[in-house]
């Protein structure tokens, strides 16, 4: 109910009179009046004048599916949003979804994370801090092997989502952290169920710091946020519908293929090019010159002994990035 | 405490009291007497003989978990066995108990599925028919892409095991289909759960049909089992030990890498060497002769224009064959 208040209040000039929503929702006038404390007690500012009515003047900074679907221009992405203000993890939360058969593009975002899932079974640090966790749902009809380049593609559209919604100079680190200067910014932790030679879906999930002013000690000196970097707040709501926006765009061409463009813009934006890496493999460490990136989103490394290797998998350390 | 007691007579010589049984179960004579009981209605022949005890003549033809264990020489594959009755499908049952933390290794049997299923969504019949049904749960530390192999090396290790303990002439058609002579005997699913750069588990899942008399209308055409091709039934519980160990020698080498020798007996038992292949991906029909195996497990095919193509997903048509 408190949805469709919303909804009205955003969709009307100008003040509504009580009693003209109390008819268009068929609730008493005091259940109105109940349900608006509600809201302003959410954080909503609503003005009530005598004779006038309601007016809505300004929604707090709360994932909201109305406002974020309604800054959708997605194909796929966000086909239906779920905001929620906390959730284990958005990643369960979808794969709970989809095995009830959810369609794909279903997109769940929450303020808080109680139990965040960050790569190689890490938990991601992700409390109601002023960050931004999603995740969306993709049935491709593609072998698993593909999932690298879903992944790929979800890192360079959210690099493009944040430098265009920002202005901030995010970059990528080979295959899909994103960082500013030397801090990371943002999470990417894709997860599929698969038969030998089909997807049967892959869960994308990211988490963003936005608006966090501060990080655990232990990780500070490796992270940081858009508020930050740019010394002030961004809308969370608007800023997802952005990236959505890019997601969609960049995942839908990556599932047809790479495109040449593609892959040099990525590696223009990609900090690991020409940078000394490590990479740990099943308990083995090999270093090596990040010399270029394939078609399939794969990073080629130059040892020291000239020898080039192709590097699809693995945690990867850049020197002098967190 | 029927598992109990049927392990204390299979490593009897000769008959036991019943007071010993009671003894060394701390249950009452008549407790004993009841189980016994029970163990004849489940159809195992025991004699009981006055003042001499009883002895155990012959198991039925079920899956027995303790009869598999004593079969098995692996390292990996049965680290756990459970055998059931029935069950909606194995793969489930393992996604289950993956899904609570499940040792990798653990094996579920069944004689019988109530939702078994095939790829591409199909249904598998596997009423308990004389069929056997397994999974089998692997953690490899692998890229995604690596599922493909598994599965072709579970198919290529059942094609040895049946040839081993039956002498029949079972064939591989790829990429992991074994037939004999133009139908199919033997059908394989693997799932897997991953993230993008690491296999989280997989699940292997084998139907054999064993001592099946006959088969469905719909499928009678197609379909064959041991029983059909030798003339006469085999033990269920045997050959699931052969067919585990040949599984656990196979994929164990499999995931360190495969072998020339490995991908030159595959190709040599692989029908769809030499056979012109249809195969269908994404909507579009491709045809060529099938010639080579890769070391990854893909199929080189021959288009009618000279181009060689690598296959490595879809569904292959080998004309002539079911």
């Amino acid at each position: 109910m408190k949805t469709r208040i919303l909804s009205i209040l955003r969709n009307t000039d100008g003040h509504i009179s009580g009693e003209k929503l109390s008819d268009e929702l068929g609730i008493t006038r005091s259940a109105v009046w109940k349900h608006i404390n509600s809201l302003k007690e959410d954080g909503y500012e609503i003005d009530s004048v005598r004779n006038k009515g309601y007016r809505l003047i300004k929604s707090p900074d709360i994932p909201d599916s109305s406002i974020i679907k309604a800054g959708l221009e997605t194909e796929l992405i966000g086909s239906t949003v779920i905001a929620m203000k906390t959730v284990d993890s958005t990643n369960e939360e979808v794969k709970r979804l989809a095995a009830e058969g959810a369609r794909e593009g279903l997109t769940v975002v929450s303020a808080e994370q109680t139990a965040g899932k960050g790569r190689f079974s890490r938990s991601w640090s992700s409390g109601n801090d002023g960050g931004i966790y999603f995740s969306f749902l993709l049935r491709p009809e593609l072998p698993p092997a593909d999932i690298a380049s879903i992944t790929l593609a979800a890192g360079y559209a959210v690099c493009l989502a944040i430098r265009e919604f920002t202005g901030l100079d995010a970059r990528i680190k080979w295959p899909n952290d994103i960082i500013i200067g030397r801090r990371k910014l943002c999470g990417i932790l894709t997860e599929m169920t698969a038969q030998s030679d089909r997807i049967d879906h892959v869960i994308v999930g990211i988490g963003i710091n936005v608006n966090n002013h501060s990080f655990p000690e232990e990780i500070s000196g490796k992270a940081t946020s858009l508020y930050l970097e740019a010394g002030k707040e961004f809308d969370r709501n608007a800023l997802l519908s952005c990236v959505l926006n890019m997601l969609d765009k960049v995942i839908t061409r990556f599932l047809i293929s790479l495109s040449i463009d593609d892959i040099e813009h990525f590696k223009s934006l990609c900090v690991t090019m020409g940078k000394t890496v490590k990479i740990s493999r099943a308990g083995k460490e090999i270093s090596g010159e990040a010399c270029s990136i394939t078609a399939a989103g794969e990073l080629i490394i130059r040892t020291e002994d000239n020898t080039e290797l192709v590097i699809n998998s693995g945690e990867v350390t850049v020197q002098g990035i967190y």
